[in-house]
């Protein structure tokens, strides 16, 4: 017997039929002796409808009124799921994060997990074989009692915090796709579902553009060393797929030199022309863009013609992209730069693994390669289990697709 | 400096736009310095929405999550009605019925409400001057810490429930129409509404077939003696006409002997015929009624030609009509009669007014007046201050303005 956490979700349960096909999910592993939680998302579309409501209710809205209104939707889910539940013979009850409760911080929109009591879930589980059905991206702040949430993909945080919560043996998060592929298989037709990944290459995949899994959840499954596994709701619920296992290196064989490739379009670029090259000017130009909590990503420094003068390139997130210029462009006095160009037309394509680590020259292979395709690399950045290079965006299937190549990650025709 | 309570039902609430309309009402209230807590119920259309998905979910659905389901809408509106009021400047926050908390039985689906504690809701209102937006419709179960709902019309009573616990002057319960009427001004054209109407003639009202507001939160505003005023969310929020003042009977300086006429098609008649008449018959026939929760509400009794046994005529809701036959059938044998008999064609017409107590022969004067209009009276009930005729459905409209001309209630042409 073990304990297990079971996620679904949006489109997995967008209406009653699919509530019915996932509730099968769960008698399954219910009927095979499992302790199950289940954590659920909204019904699809649901969160977009309560979204649209708050942004037509005011422009800049209330974060806890926001949270309010957008939380009912995971409820709706959870009741729903407990009730179709128990007509099948399935004991079951449904959760709301406050009734658990799941604890919160207060950043009302983005909150992040701070504590759950997963007792009484747990007893109820050894008591009374209750399936616990949890409104997943939803919590309680510790102190106002306000309702909060988790941010976009929260219900995957969800999830995992409650598989920590109950020491759950492991973590299945189904969603629309069967795994985690070697890169999207949209743009390389070969890319394969990866057996098993190790917790830092997934967070590095997740973090540089894979979107399979919210970035928090793997951190926290990392962290809490909870073996998460990605696998289809649209299987057949009586003989299920295989699927991924994110889990510890030491449970991974073999481990290849690079496990994926992951690509984000959510770059762009900000270069400044001769920037006095002299102590402290970094701190003007990136102490402001902190402050205004824009990220800042690539960094590099080339010296310019003028040996006095220093051309500055960085990337920040394409949403913080106007934003980060406008903060440059007032502080122009300040920093003393000759001239501000930019660029959304990058993308930032990345080579993940951890047997680089044990392998030197990984990323000259690739700098080789895409130079005999004549792809020109912007920036590099690296770190010690992966790589990225930031290119014009009109490459970036012909770049995904030589890394995926070179790294003999392509499927056998 | 008044304190106010400010209802609002689903059509108001049915859009943001309307929700704006309801902001505008309550700014009015609030910078006339008064302090508000406004009750709302879920925009039109969401609960049936959510009733519906139970329903397929499960024919027969587990009552908590039934409640957890339904909830959601009015935590919605609550949602939205905070953020635009302080898109407009007036400081507000939502309430669910948990947070507050009202605590309720665990009559899932039907709970009452037990307690509710106003203490940091009056805190807030002293402090910042801060409009509570309270979830109407629903609580929480004292022990299990459930969701709970209040049954159809739910958010009358959780405003008036509100405005006892804060101690406010009054409740509006803002409607789709202008106040309480003589009768239905649709069977009615010339019916009146009326300025002020009696707790206990409301009471009847409700109870009786007028469905301006649910019978429970009459109950609570007469037990807790809430002067209740109901009006028009759509009259124009910077100058709104007047509505219909429930209240003490003292506050009433002209009390006519019949201040309206209420009447309710969901009735249907069985007759037994010819049931011994002895004594523990009418046990045998009303104890398991009682038992499967139907409710028995008109009953007369009439000696047959036979004179060892009696026909018995009684009342039952139209929507237990089939189970009561089935269980009077099952139980022939035990309760003996000769042939049951059944009616759904049939209204019961009723005139209310505390001026009956005071005045002789009311009701003769319209048994005398329906007679003369060749209309049969199938059953009649009368209390202190109503009675009640049970006639063909065909002459319900007839038999209404007969009354209502009878006691001088129709409105100058």
């Amino acid at each position: 017997m073990s304990r297990l956490v079971m996620k679904f979700g949006g489109t997995s349960v967008a209406n009653i039929e699919r509530i019915r096909n996932v509730a099968l999910h769960v008698k399954r592993e219910a009927e095979a002796g499992n302790q199950v939680a289940v954590v659920v998302s909204a019904m699809a579309g649901k969160t977009d409808e309560l979204v649209a409501w708050c942004s037509e209710a005011a422009p800049l809205h209330n974060g806890p009124e926001y949270d309010a209104v957008v939380a009912s939707g995971e409820q709706v889910t959870a009741g729903l799921l407990a009730i179709v539940l128990e007509e099948i013979g399935i004991p079951a009850r449904s959760w709301q994060g406050w009734q658990i409760p799941i604890l919160t911080t207060d950043a009302h929109g983005s909150a992040r997990i701070e504590s759950i009591d997963g007792g009484e879930i747990v007893r109820r589980m050894e008591r009374y074989g209750e399936v616990a059905v949890v409104a997943g991206f939803q919590g309680m702040h510790k102190e106002t009692g306000r309702l909060t949430t988790l941010g976009r993909g929260g219900s995957d945080t969800s999830a995992v915090a409650v598989a920590a919560a109950i020491h759950a043996e492991r973590c299945d998060i189904y969603t629309d796709v069967d795994g985690v592929y070697t890169t999207d298989p949209r743009i390389v037709p070969r890319a394969k579902r990866m057996e098993r990944i190790a917790f830092e290459e997934m967070l590095e995949m997740a973090s540089l553009g894979a979107k399979v899994l919210q970035v928090r959840s793997v951190e926290l499954a990392m962290v809490y060393k909870v073996p998460t596994y990605v696998r289809s709701s649209f299987d057949d619920p009586a003989a299920p797929g295989a699927g991924t296992l994110i889990c510890s290196e030491e449970d991974i064989v073999e481990q290849p030199v690079v496990s994926g490739i992951a690509f984000s379009r959510d770059e762009a670029q900000i270069t400044l022309r001769r920037v006095a090259d002299k102590p402290g000017v970094a701190a003007g130009i990136f102490g402001p863009l902190a402050e205004a909590n824009i990220n800042v990503d690539m960094i590099i420094q080339v010296v310019s013609d003028d040996t006095t003068t220093t051309d500055l390139t960085f990337t920040v997130g394409t949403a913080d992209y106007e934003r980060a210029r406008n903060i440059l462009e007032s502080r122009r006095g300040q920093i003393g730069y000759a001239d501000m160009q930019g660029q959304t037309e990058v993308v930032k394509v990345s080579a993940i693994g951890i047997g680089m680590r044990s392998h030197a020259g990984v990323a000259a292979r690739a700098f080789r390669a895409l130079a005999e395709k004549g792809i020109n690399i912007r920036a590099i950045t690296t770190s010690e289990i992966k790589f990225s290079v930031l290119i014009d965006e009109a490459y970036t299937e012909l770049a995904v697709r030589t890394l995926h190549s070179l790294y003999g990650l392509d499927r056998a025709a």
